[in-house]
């Protein structure tokens, strides 16, 4: 997954893509970048870690120009030098390219093969290296058409931001897999992932890029190119409701706040159970925790406490001991789970490992019953449209029963939401695409049937 | 304010202090420093941040031994310099000493100037060196003795845990300002500031440590000096309850987050209202909140969102705009607020700064009344005893009244925990020192009185 | 100016490749990078600064395989970002490419705009990109024609290292203006721009690779390619022999330490003063300095001390003095110059800057009259070749007649070698390029007469 | 060894010490630091390594005030901690108290013992601590007498530079082992380890500080305090003209060039030889090479060339070869040596690890014949005032004979100059030290004989 940031017309524009970008850092730790455009010439910063890490005074200043993009990694996959890190710069027949990209293509290979086999370079392994080769070989005319052009043959998820010369571009995939936003304050637009960047940008929401739309800005004036083809069907992304995006973000028209609420009542109602209280782990299942005990009746009580300051560990792990990852992360607090039968909420449940050192913490805490409750279905497929996840064989729901899980975990009762109580409960917001726990993939996995490697850079 | 552990008796006790160091982050991230003995000779690294990036594998693998020390530092009075941080080190008669402190000394240049006099010799200007040089002149006969010795001279807060040689000792003040607990693990002991901190580590609870008690561990055993002369009263600083203190540590023998919830519900009870909803001002007043949706039935919600990735921020002021120091930190859900009546309980309110962005970040979001609930008294005084705290005439609570602190946050009402409401909710626990929300101070002022610099380190 | 180091058929061949750049740091210490491959795969480090800051352990670990190629880079055209770094490393048809290039072509924008025009993207400003695209269009059916292809469309100076999968190549211009050896060193193969290079690996000396030769490795087997068309005439650059070389490289069939020397005494023969001693500016003038003694018969001292740890320096101007950048560079040796007629030779006078300081610090020393001797003859030409060389304006040669440039020098005799002089001293190795020197420039300014940029990144 | 300066009466008095400690870089690496004072406040800034990458604008910005003091440090004895580093910087009874110190003390210990036993702290593990804490613990009643009382407790070598309040004081031991002398520039003065720092910063030669002389600068006027009681005999150090000062320093009233030039005319008279060529091992040995030159006859060549980027590296031994440290330094001119039998000048003869490399090197470069001349006697006992030197089983000198050295260092010939034959070219500027070469020791070993440790930390 990437957090990607887009604004025109702003003075010192590349100071408020640093802005958007410092309210998506959820989305990607391990790189980040940002290119300013200038009279059509692009400048490029991009560095390892934290968008605080990676930017200061100096190398802001140096980023002139009142159109810039921002980018922030999160996967490993790919090789970790920089080249693979984003925006991606180049320059082409037209001037100047810069690109940011969100979610997994899942034709790239494919299409690289093709490319390279007319003598294209490539100089990363990323996937999103392919969309500006085929805007740059388009038979095509103007930037518009070439951009247009190169989207139609991408399959799988994209979303992207585009600067050729000092006009900006922003797109969206015809399955609408991934989220982006346009905004604006005063005369200037701001594209982003989420909306939780226009907030702090101090931008107003003006819609969601809809599937298909590529929308160009220009001298502050806004008008849309042709839309891409339609896909056979739309398919967003349920699980940035369930665990991505940030809780104060709206993304498919809801907040995501309210969505993780309605999925913690819905799964009280399909999983009730007698306890004395019932806590998050926090923060990322508090709104569920939170509607779980709303709609059960139980007391919402802090029984896991989230150490901030995690990092870098230097410890041997005999002196650590076991569960030491989940427990430099998290504590119990023994005043509220000693003795008491307790009702654990997650978001969802991937490999099981953290969730089974937070029981044994739990459990050692002095709980008498530990009723955990996931709000999302098992996780049983993969992702190939941009979530980071683990192999099939590395997936809990896909290898063991609900009764082996919840053994697994050593707990007294194991309750998933359903695939319909998720989908019915923000039904009017759909439909989504919910491969990930089991449902169908909406576009061709190309380069997997193929037999070639799947690209995962976001 | 400060963070210290001491640990006796384990393999590659560095190691073990570093996780106690961990859990101590929050009482300090300006430095921190590990000093570990090994048959008799200390050897020390100190380094300016936080712990994970202070410590690699390389430093804390030379600190070989069984006893080790450590710190975190939160203040910059002092100056910023490496000699400024702790563990203190020094070589003295009776072979390698190393100190580490946690509180302020309110005599410390009072006894200074005397030591001065004499030829003593400072290499920084940290209140605990007068200690150290305390130790080493005594004219007493055994470390015991002369530590002993030492720390009945000292006026004020101190927690301290001191090596001599392969010995360590742990000790509170008369008045037993600041917290220290003892556990064990194993043959292992462990000194340390708060209880989370034996948590990480896997140590159980022996006691806390108790005003004017000197506690001596050697080869594995655990002996007492004599105490300390008792001071006229014992008084534990309750602000660790209403702000510093971690929620899942035990302090002064409560729950801190047991603590929190009763101010809380005191809050409500105090200051009811006609709300939708009421939330927190996270992380710090969770539990508060959480307490005063309790008593008074209006329903619990998130309505703010933090930001956990902030750290330096490198944009111009007027790109930021008004109250961003608040923005970049938190940022409010609008679907939660927007057209409600919302309750907002902060833990405590001292400058007024922060409350009032977020107050302006909230009415943007569409509340339609905001009742401002802090879960402690005005803090109308500095503290003397260690708690970091601006100037009386930085502190909002000893310069207006509350109906002007109410107009000046712009809020609809504004209410605070009484002092008694405050102390009768953890009355079994005290007493305890209330100085800062204008009680009296416990011990006396004595390089104030006498017009000197007051000590400020820790 | 650049390094370049490629070597084939040894174990861990990027510890090889780096002991290679060790010995060319003089070459360039701006940036630095090593690409090693291993069975088809190359993977990629790079840096900014020396050799021995930007590798370490754990980087040239992870550069498995048994061919690697090195760079160093001098330049800070063309942008510091290290895109502009070598090596070059891209994926196309044939596998993955690295390369390398010491020289500047004079060509690379003419042939850029077509390329850029066909669909190329390039992601960097340096003219060495143009090699890799020309290389992946070629039409050709094998990476041996394909690489013949490109380097056929070149004009100007290049020597190139290539690897094509595990296949090395190393090339040099049909000009020849830059250096590239061949050595052995058991069964594997190192190239390098100078012989001090293969010293260090422990490599003998093969052959001087000769213009237009391309050489081929696989497989620990060594083959020539068809040679590139000849060019009218052969130009080696003579200012490798005058500075830029190490004097214990061999270069042009000749030792740089003997030609230096054959350069001072023909300088002494054109140009003999009446004098007590003759000193070099250490170390590049070190071998003239001594033959101008040995042909005079002037004794030889040390009237000037380098100090080798001159860095960045932090000093206010004003505080630092007039030719502050020659003192701490220089210092003037008393005891040597106090009272007498001294003979400065220098190797070349580009801008005159530092020589004006110098004779200041020989004056305050006390020399009676200071001789101002240069081992080659007035710089007035820029070089597009690859010599990093100010601009015509800046080039005191190309602005004042020699009795002005002594008198701005302030001595009281200048002497250059005469261009026959410096021809005649190694007449055997040559022709040479001298176009610096105002002979013609042997390889067409392309670019330069089309009014382009020109090229100047090494 | 080490370099101190001290500077008075400047504006940005910490600039003017930096550019000193720059001039002195060759006399420590380790180490720097530099204490400013102003209005009798000092502050302080210390760092790990070289000058120039110890300080940068913004810490030398923060060193306000008129006086400064600054140290460079070659010892890794005593711990690499910074708390090991000067300038040491107190707080006394007579204010801010800093001190710098070159030379071994051979009684530290003897009085660290004593001090220790009264109470002091030591909180380093150097020698230079005990001067502050006697100075401090002094019962005189000025610093002027404290200081004179202080110094003449101590046994061995020192030169130190100590501030007190704004008054600066430069001292040198009744033996004279080390050198300082005092310039002026304009009104300020400048105290400094040797003249080369007085060249840097442009600074008039007063005088060399003779021994047991202790000079005082306050408000622009220079002043003697009494001098220490005279020593039995003045012995400076004759190594620091053998090889530690900077050739272009004048130690002992000598230059540094010229007595090097003198050693090696005798050298050659001493031990003449029939051969080819002369070099030298370069640049230590430059000057003594050039008058082995000069004497004999023999042409002065350039046969080693020094590689000046030499740092770290990361190269397995075994890949790197045999002598790999030698060669990665040294390389030999094959065209200057190849067939020739060579002379080669070294200027002393430790261990003889690097001496029998490069000579390994002379003979793979094709040497017929080799004769290694020594411009000192051998090497036979540590040095206890400050030489930085190995234990006596490590001195080559003192394990073999000399023809043992000759078949161990392969060479055809082997020649030193005697210890007469040392004494005797600088006679004029004597008596000397030359305790390393067999000499007696003049000052009393006074640890040593009492079994304690040695001090060694400069």
């Amino acid at each position: 997954m990437c957090g990607i940031v887009g604004v025109s017309n702003f003075d010192r524009a590349a100071e408020t893509a640093y802005l958007g970008l410092y309210a998506l850092q959820h989305r990607g730790q391990e790189a980040t970048g940002i290119a300013a455009v200038d009279g059509g010439r692009a400048t490029l910063h991009k560095a390892h870690g934290l968008v605080m890490d990676g930017f200061d005074e100096e190398s802001l200043s140096q980023l002139d120009g009142r159109v810039a993009i921002g980018h922030t990694r999160y996967s490993t996959a790919g090789g970790k030098g920089l080249e693979n890190a984003q925006p991606i710069m180049v320059r082409y027949h037209q001037g100047d390219l810069v690109l940011v990209h969100n979610g997994n293509l899942t034709n790239a290979q494919t299409v690289r093969e093709e490319l390279v086999r007319e003598g294209a370079l490539f100089q990363s392994s990323v996937d999103s290296e392919v969309i500006v080769h085929l805007i740059a070989r388009s038979r095509m005319s103007t930037p518009d058409e070439q951009i247009h052009d190169a989207l139609s043959q991408l399959v799988g998820a994209f979303c992207v931001i585009i600067s050729v010369g000092d006009t900006l571009y922003g797109a969206r995939d015809p399955w609408g897999f991934r989220p982006l936003v346009l905004g604006r304050k005063g005369d200037g637009y701001v594209f982003a992932s989420e909306t939780c960047a226009l907030d702090l940008i101090g931008a107003e929401l003006l819609e969601e890029v809809s599937p298909g739309e590529i929308i160009k800005i220009e001298n502050g004036r806004l008008t849309s190119l042709p839309r891409l083809a339609p896909a056979g069907e739309v398919a967003p992304c349920i699980f940035e409701l369930v665990y991505f995006a940030r809780p104060d973000s709206k993304v498919w028209g809801v907040s995501v706040d309210r969505a993780r609420r309605a999925f913690g009542r819905q799964l009280a109602r399909e999983n009730p159970v007698q306890a004395d209280c019932v806590f998050s782990v926090p923060d990322s299942s508090n709104s569920a925790a939170l509607g779980y005990a709303e709609e059960s009746g139980i007391p919402y009580e802090l029984g896991l406490i989230r150490n901030h300051y995690v990092g870098r560990t230097f410890i041997h792990p005999t002196q650590a001991g076991r569960d030491f990852r989940v427990r430099i992360k998290y504590n119990a607090v023994r005043e509220v789970i000693d003795g008491q039968r307790v009702v654990v909420v997650d978001d969802s449940l991937v490999r099981g490992t953290t969730s089974r050192g937070l029981i044994a913490l739990i459990r050692e805490a002095g709980a008498r019953e530990v009723h955990f409750r996931v709000a999302s279905p098992p996780v049983v497929s993969p992702c190939y449209y941009g979530i980071d996840m683990p192999t099939r064989e590395e997936l809990i729901g896909a290898q063991k029963s609900v009764e082996e899980i919840r053994a697994h975990l050593n707990v007294d009762s194991l309750g998933y939401l359903s695939r319909d109580g998720m989908t019915d409960a923000v039904r009017e917001y759909g439909p989504f695409c919910d491969a990930c726990f089991g449902g169908h993939y909406a576009a061709p996995l190309v380069d997997l049937e193929r037999h070639l490697p799947v690209s995962s850079h976001c």
